[in-house]
């Protein structure tokens, strides 16, 4: 599926007003069916849709492996993601239920008090030096790896790395779903991630670092912000969290090397 | 509550490597506990928080006006927003609810596919027209708006307008936070929304344009992109999309003057 769309529109400028054709992001609502009930619609661009649900269904918990997925079908044409759990990973989910509602949008954790704690607990033992020419490297690379789609403004892209390079890469709408994108591809490819990083072209939120942590991800590089949370937490979970990488540049917000 | 915080980091570039004071926008932490009962973590800017709050209970449908809220009150040091409602939203939403689990995040709507049906039967009726100079103007206005913590990157900022200047402004780490602020102000002062636009600097999802049409606002004017689900969703429901309003330069997807 296209992850840009055609629309007529009028164009105005200081001299002229046309009607142009205009190419504007698409945006694709992918709703979720575990076991054939509706858990969440997420709004995405339509690439890699498996590994999209596969990421967000660990991030959410409703999966901890490969191993509780007994299939996963995408329905393109219909915006719906059919997964079916295997049997242990069914009476998991079933003790947890709690009846939740059907939801929309990208960005979803939850309960974010208890979580904190929880969090907290999988603190990262094994830190990743930072070699800094190399992530400027990495940086450059990264840039320009965005596809033309990314004109049309406002994608969100996303990479896991080694100092080797970038392994995955992906584009979308949504910060979150970059990152779980990601994430569905690691775990069904069964990488370990306990020695790579994310470079990332938006902001280092919280809910970021929530996903990063339950990887055990011990690096997060971004050419944008972080913001505050994101920063107390990076401390707190030993993540090195390193922002505004452009150029020659960089800031080191944690695991400052002195 | 401030909006920024210091750190102390790394700051590097070609020639030097300084430990130095920057600036980091907060990203803030706001429970809303409704009857006791915590209902969401909403990330945001730590201004405007009873706004937010009634907003954002509008927004997700628990409830429908003024007279639905008992009390309000905003629990700032502990990052909490106690809602009381009247007795008979009481026994509203107890019919309506399902043992919703509580969830994170800024992103939230309900079941999209049951909801399109819903929305569509609200359809914009009185068409507000483009007077193309105005919005200029405006944009322009809007731009100068944001207070310098916009400086630290990555604050989206809404205004609620008519053609007669900004009636209210607000900037928020979060698309969503910044326009459940704007209606939340809106639905305490009972304004009515039927002639208003919103002004925006932020990329228009269709998740901004279900809040939109819940208010039956009829235009949305942003100087960035709309995705094209929210270009689809204004066609349907009447409403009046500009992009790219950037000095003498804007963009019409629907209901272009002919």
């Amino acid at each position: 599926m296209d992850a840009t769309k055609k629309y007529e529109i009028l164009r105005m400028n200081e001299k002229e007003r046309n009607i142009e054709e205009d190419i504007v992001v698409v945006e694709y609502p992918l709703t979720i069916m575990l076991e054939g009930r509706e858990i969440i619609t997420l709004f995405c661009t339509p690439k890699s849709l498996r590994e999209l649900t596969i990421g967000f269904l660990y991030s959410e918990g409703y999966i901890t492996s490969m191993k509780d997925l007994d299939k996963v079908t995408i329905d393109e044409e219909n915006g719906l993601a059919h997964v079916f759990l295997a049997d242990k990973a069914k009476k998991k989910i079933k003790s947890q239920s709690t009846g939740m509602n059907p939801k929309t949008g990208s960005s979803k954790g939850t309960d974010f008090n208890h979580l904190k704690e929880e969090l907290y607990s999988k603190r990262i033992t094994n830190r990743l030096e930072i070699d800094e020419q190399r992530l400027m490297d990495l940086m450059r690379t990264f840039s320009q790896s965005s596809d033309l789609f990314s004109s049309t403004g406002g994608v969100h892209s996303c990479g896991l790395c080694d100092y080797q390079g970038i392994i995955f890469f992906e584009d979308d709408i949504g910060r979150h779903n970059a990152y779980d994108k990601i994430f569905g591809r690691a775990l069904e490819q069964g990488i370990d991630l306990g020695d790579k990083f994310i470079l990332t072209s938006g902001r280092i939120s919280s809910e970021m670092l929530i996903k990063v942590i339950k990887r055990q991800i011990p690096m997060v590089v971004s050419k944008a912000a972080p913001m505050s949370l994101a920063v107390d937490m990076a401390k707190e979970l030993n993540i090195t969290l390193v922002g505004f990488v452009r150029g020659e540049k960089m800031n080191i917000y944690t695991n400052i090397p002195r």
